[in-house]
């Protein structure tokens, strides 16, 4: 009889896992042609609310990842707020993101990629809510890639 | 034969005139039991879109009434952006509502109360569109008296 050890295993963070399905739902945006990027919203350990990037399905600039996560999420709760909730996303939130967690109370933001440009980390207020607590830099690597990605093959292809 | 004069009569601006029509749509709200703060958005001196306040009966936090009239109006323009339309709505928006403004790039943004709490007036850095134009205080009485007045029926009803 073999025992599979896994006493080799690399161990993975809870936020590199979480965000590892952040990143699946920026995967799945990829696949529909749109700028990936995937959030998840996370309560006690457990996934509530997914969403990824559909500005273009929607024909509508404010489709979100965040915002779609975070909806999904408040609708599972039952109640307005996500007090004890963690959002995982693979870019950092913009201002219009940041400002809906302010009203949906969430307690903690962890983001993959910075985003120097539009991300709300470039205003010197806090717009979170006050208890929200803010990581980032989690598997900025691959959330990046991703979105360099999409836009370099965009630009080949506007050019043939 | 008479004729019916309209001299005497006083003149309205457009701003004051579309301001009422964000009034009505308070007014809707108020008649929900929302926090009654609506919105419209203009184009060419058509409204486009409508919305008011949803956030208890849509029980999402985030559904707020520039939101609704935003979306409205880019579904109805059948593009993505909102450029050469205004925003009214009877209440300085919040961080939220005016991160979302940025991304459809309404070229101008009128409301009625300052909110010196949550309105985006408080951020130092501009966070609308480099283009968008902001003028507060159009109607400001009416527009903060409603919410003023939705309140303390609340905490009076709360007494009861």
């Amino acid at each position: 009889m073999r025992y599979i050890s896994f006493e080799d295993e690399p161990t993975i963070s809870p936020d590199d896992y979480f965000m590892g399905e952040a990143l699946k739902e920026a995967r799945y945006a990829l696949e529909e042609d749109e700028i990936p990027i995937g959030a998840i919203v996370v309560y006690n350990g457990r996934i509530i609310g997914k969403g990824h990037n559909l500005t273009e399905r929607l024909n509508d600039v404010s489709a979100h990842a965040e915002m779609q996560a975070l909806t999904a999420a408040a609708n599972l709760m039952g109640g307005k707020y996500l007090q004890g909730c963690t959002l995982y996303v693979t870019m950092e939130p913009c201002v219009m993101c940041a400002g809906a967690s302010y009203w949906f109370q969430v307690s903690k933001i962890v983001f993959g990629a910075y985003d120097n440009k539009l991300g709300f980390g470039r205003i010197n207020q806090k717009i979170t809510h006050p208890k929200t607590i803010i990581t980032g830099g989690i598997r900025e690597t691959e959330c990046s890639q991703l979105v360099k990605d999409f836009f370099k093959a965009k630009r080949q292809g506007n050019r043939l």
